[in-house]
């Protein structure tokens, strides 16, 4: 546990005291992020101890040429790779010509990091002394604006404390970037031009193969106890870089500060020719505005989305700090305005798993941003694998599927596969289910069934090819089977009818058939366009239905419960409670085979069906394949313990619940795998907020209903949320003693509470 | 088919006609080794086409950094890589100070390549007009002693036909190699030293990392008409290059020549300081003998292993040139002089795969070699793997086993496992098997039990103790299973119960148990020795013994035959010969998803298992098994023909036999699979010997006694072989009339011929 590194704040992540051991740790927790780009905690000037520098850019990718050991057939040729950007936090710091390097300072008191997720900004102060003896303080601010995307801005400031000292800042842009995360250590981007402008300078980037332009920008501002200096900088320029030397002269308690503007422009949203254009606009209009106001601006900005997003703990100040980090990170991945954009598994705070998109989207993001957003922001998450269908087809094509056959690719950035570990990229085809299944969720919780005609049935109907084509008839169980699969649990490779793979690919045949019949009936137009464009005709329906019906799920009649996949029982069963704790965790500590042909679960698998699809089952059919799974299962993946804590809760065991939960809220803060220092867990923290409001406050969507079972974990006083449920936002106040539900806007709303109906009336709370 | 590419000739490869498109092909085809050391045929001259240039020395090693897409625990850290060593064969010619370059001259003729088999060694000859004119005749031979194996032999001769002309031969030693198979591009060897001493130069390099040291080394005599020349040469050396400039004025019609004597001595050897006192005494006997007299040695040496491994074949040319071919590579690759070296799936043709042991040794080679060389050599290749047990030992270890059990690797060099695909390296454990039947397989041969007290029971054990570990019970099954595995059909992968490696896992421990009581009764001394360094009690021999028992087989009650696996028969039986062209080959045409869906078999699986244990099952069996199997099978693996081959003739299916026989014995004379340019495939040659000899000759071993079933194909007029069994050498003599056996020595020996009990009697032919 990291308690003594991460200090309880109901609002902020603060770390105190300068530990070069916590900086990578540090730059990944402290990372910010406004859903169009976002960095790493990097420190702006120059730190020699060991770093992970990165930048990102949402949207903006390179395709590395594949790595693997033996090529199989059909691995895509390239790994879509998130890229590390042009720097543009840097202001190299010279205190009477000795560089600020706080890795070789003689001494750093007073350090203190401060992550504001209230208000968006990222905070450092410190003193230090140099090797040359002068004494510092430094307070330096950033942020990344979340009213204009393309913009960030720092402030930095130098107090000598020991006696005056000449303060040289050196802001800079660097084009000469490269990835961590490179399969064969090449350079991702070529400099197309860097220019110094007066105060302003500009590189022009290009991305080599996918051919993105990126302009990064900067101007800075140099200031004397707050008096703002006319300085004529001198420039320095090579063929990657540029830079600026301003040189201030402090007295002994005197503050020199630089504000720096700075950002990107990229051809994804301006012409390639306008770059500099746009960047002047975004510099201009920051001057304009100038730090102080901008930095309201953000505040104002975190405000609106705290409004509807936050979740009130109380009586747990960890757990208050845990899910609001989670929904933080969240929303600087993410804010759903481009629908080309993504939920990337390290958001922007690391490189590591490349690409952008994993069905981790579909899963378990989706509903935290119906909920704590409007819908067009679900409905641009849903439009983008739409948009991906031709690709999803092409990627059928190549694994021997015809017809129109979709397969939605493993991991991608522009819908083509870039994942290469056959188990994974050509057998854990349960994706393709979760694509449908969000579609489903989407409508039941938005309403907005228009969505299927206008996008969602074409995809549909690509998916259920897929099944249909992918089942095959065994001779012996008389029965359609799937073989040679990955489920959810990636600890099992190449098995034969994993259930939830079977069990996801009929209800996708069935969904599908009976959205088809409905929008035949409501939606004349779009059936016809939709039939004319797939060519699906009675006799493929009919085969489809025929799979559907007849498809084989594997189960013990002995044990009463659906087995994982054919052959499970075969396993020696031994509860992970059994196991040596030397043994854990054992994707590191055994072989591979070890673990595959051990009974070990990395995260829910038959659970995911039961989550997914709870109400096809009876809570008692729950409650036996819970007590047969969980026990087997490791939760050795950042996206096991929200589905059990769900699933604990729905049993009404709140402890255990409680116990998942604050495995998932905290899984990056106190760095419960060791890794942090690679990046936090984006998409898992969609799952934290679930296991409370799914969870906790028992939410449902019944019957166009939002419907509730609130519980209270006994550690807590009381917490609350917000729900946006087809533009009326409910929100939940649970304590020990009663729920209260306010609504606010002017319609009344019915909602369930613990399977009743009550009327939820605006402007009175309706306490239960 | 590549039958105007490669001339029918009983004795030798020929190649006429210069193709540029075919130099790589030639280059694996015409390869020479002498089972220390091994060359591509490459060009003696410079040449700028299209080569692949390799040069080999048996043993020496280089462990190349593991590259994979994704690493799983148990990985090895590197790969053994064969290494491509300095190049001895270059000499530079020019004419008229031009330099002799097969890609740019103006007009090449009578271009005629030649490896003689019979005599073991290379020709080449042709006739070309040089890009400044000049036209030229030349004739190069070379050849490999394997009288003695650190010696390598050239005649190079240039004859003007046009003009007279001053001829320049360049012979150089060149240590700039690198590795074609490199994973990471990085530089394999190190040169320690360059020298030239009056007429001989020599070049001592290192091995990163396993730190090998060789000598390479030459002298050359230059000769015009016949006539031995005394030129002092002019000497150029860099870091890593050594030449001698040797000038010749030649008259038109004239004949200019250099015979160059070189090769390789290693400190496998040879004390590290010692190399080059080794090289000068080699090119002592070397210069004392003249290339003439060691050309003699050499067609002498060859004649006796051809005396011993011939196999003739008449009325069918192009079947005798492919069984030579065959023997000739497998002599070529592995002598069987040293225990240390093995038979390299490429030999010294090529450098794809690596490492030099595949259990193709313990499967294929084997018999080969215990019928064609003394029994030792057959014992060399077991010791090998005795002298590896530790290794493999500590390799189960990393795997998560225990108590002594060992797990042998897929690929190695020195013991230690350099494969890095999971599903092969992890899971193809049927390998450990092939280990105790090669030993069950020698004694039965040989009868040389004394190696089970010696060696192979602490083999056997610790074989033993792998299943015992690997299996574990299964409750719904109430047997003991192996899940997780990859069968010798590697179109599978983590498979439950592949029916092949559960019969060889049980067969193991009850031979094992067999041979343990052998010991124990009759070899008391080895018996305390072995027992008490095992540490084997009475408890744990009764659970190997429950294990053995209680092994599970899949089988079909209503197919009667036994499933390759858990739940075959849940796959679409579709036989391959209604599979459609286009998708032939499928590891080529599908994707790996597909593959290992299908029913489709790469290599003889279950009835691998029939050709190993053929007396435990009746024919009746066989026939069953045959017809199901075989019909699923595309044979996409050089090993997979040889053994249905056998096993048609078995059920007297001559024809389909035949048609198996030609698949394996031209597979890289006529270049079925399109590589041959990457090397040859060195192991199934051993296959193609059995082909003839167990299957159209019928031979087995029962009751210590040779058996014979002779059988000929009807595109043959007869066939012979000879067998060297228990010291006593029997040739065989079949023809559709009739079988004659003749013996070679003084003892009479008893061989059932179709069942009967005959006697051979010396200087006697039997006629059956």
């Amino acid at each position: 546990m990291n308690q003594d590194y991460i200090k309880p704040d109901e609002w902020s992540i603060i770390e105190e005291d300068f530990d070069p051991g916590r900086v990578k740790s540090s730059e990944s927790l402290f990372s910010i992020g406004n859903g169009a780009m976002g960095q790493r905690a990097n420190f702006e000037e120059h730190y020699s101890g060991p770093s992970f520098q990165g930048s990102y850019i949402g949207g903006v990718y390179y395709p590395d040429k594949t790595k693997v050991g033996w090529w199989k057939n059909g691995y895509p040729e390239y790994f879509a790779k998130v890229l590390n950007a042009p720097n543009w936090i840097g202001i190299n710091v010279f205190v009477d010509e000795e560089q600020l390097d706080l890795y070789t300072c003689k001494k750093v008191d007073n350090f203190r990091r401060e992550l504001n997720m209230k208000e968006g900004y990222l905070a450092r102060s410190f003193e230090a002394e140099l090797p040359n003896g002068v004494e510092i303080r430094v307070e330096a601010v950033r942020f990344l604006s979340i009213v204009n995307d393309e913009l960030g801005a720092i402030k930095f400031e130098v107090t000598p404390l020991n006696r005056n000292a000449e303060i040289r800042f050196d802001p800079y842009l660097d084009g000469s970037i490269t990835n961590t995360d490179a399969n064969w250590e090449e350079r991702f981007w070529e400099t197309l031009d860097v220019r110094a402008e007066e105060e302003r300078a500009f590189i022009v980037s290009r991305t080599l193969k996918t051919h993105f332009n990126v302009g990064t920008y900067m101007q800075s501002q140099v200031f004397q106890n707050g008096q703002k200096l006319d300085l004529q900088p001198e420039v320095r320029k090579n063929e990657d870089r540029v830079s600026f030397k301003y040189q201030v002269s402090a007295k002994k308690g005197e503050t020199a500060g630089i504000i720096k503007f700075a950002g990107y422009v990229s051809d994804m949203n301006h012409n390639k020719t306008e770059l500099i254009q746009a960047a002047n606009e975004n510099l201009d209009a920051a001057i304009a505005s100038g730090f102080d106001k901008l930095r309201t601006e953000q505040k104002e900005a975190w405000a609106k989305i705290w409004e509807m997003a936050d979740i009130t703990i109380s009586g747990d100040v960890m757990a208050q700090q845990g899910i609001r980090f989670n929904i933080f990170q969240l929303n600087q991945t993410y804010l759903g305005k481009d629908e080309r954009l993504n939920i990337g598994p390290k958001g922007f705070t690391g490189e590591k798993y490349g690409g952008s998109t994993y069905w981790d989207t579909e899963a378990y993001c989706i509903p935290f941003y119906m909920a704590t957003k409007d819908q067009q922001v679900a409905r641009n998450l849903l439009t983008y694998r739409f948009n991906h269908l031709k690709k999803a087809q092409e990627n059928a094509e190549k694994l021997g599927f015809g017809n129109g056959a979709a397969l939605y690719p493993m991991v991608t950035m522009n819908g083509e596969e870039s994942h290469n570990e056959w188990e994974i990229t050509f057998e854990e085809i349960h994706r393709n289910g979760a694509m449908v299944f969000a579609i489903y969720n989407y409508v039941r919780f938005t309403g907005d069934f228009d969505y299927i005609p206008e996008m969602g049935l074409e995809v549909m109907i690509a998916i259920a090819r897929f099944w249909h084509q992918r089942a095959n008839f065994s001779e012996p169980k008389n029965k359609y089977v799937i073989l040679g699969v990955t489920g959810p649990n990636e600890y099992e490779n190449n098995v034969h009818n994993n259930w939830y793979t079977n069990y996801i690919a009929k209800w996708c045949i069935e969904y599908c058939l009976e959205m088809i019949d409905k929008v035949k009936d409501g939606y004349e137009d779009d059936y016809h366009r939709v039939m004319s464009h797939v060519s699906l005709n009675e006799g493929e329906i009919a085969e489809w239905r025929e799979v559907a019906e007849q498809m084989y799920f594997p189960y013990s009649e002995k044990l009463g419960v659906y087995l994982q996949q054919d052959g499970f029982l075969d396993k020696e069963i031994i509860p992970v409670d059994q196991l040596d704790k030397k043994h854990r965790p054992i994707n590191q500590k055994w072989s591979w085979d070890r673990i595959l042909r051990s009974c070990y679960i990395k995260q829910a698998d038959v659970l995911q069906g039961f989550y997914f699809f709870e109400d096809h089952f009876s809570k008692e059919d729950l409650e036996k394949h819970f007590d047969f799974y969980e026990p087997l299962t490791v939760h050795e993946s950042s996206l096991s313990p929200c589905v059990h804590s769900i699933q604990a809760a729905v049993l009404g065991r709140m402890e255990q619940a409680y116990q998942f939960y604050l495995r998932t809220s905290r899984l990056d803060l106190d760095d419960y795998n060791k890794e942090v220092e690679q990046g936090c867990h984006i998409t898992s923290m969609a799952g934290t907020w679930m296991s409370i409001v799914e969870g906790f406050g028992g939410m449902r969507v019944v019957d166009d209903k939002l419907s509730f079972k609130p519980q209270i974990p006994e550690q807590w006083k009381a917490y609350s949320f917000k729900v946006n449920f087809r533009d009326r936002i409910l929100k939940v106040d649970v304590s020990a003693e009663k729920t209260e539900f306010s609504l606010e806007g002017e319609d009344a709303i019915d909602i369930l509470v613990n399977g009743k109906k009550l009327e939820v009336k605006p402007d009175m709370k309706l306490s239960v």
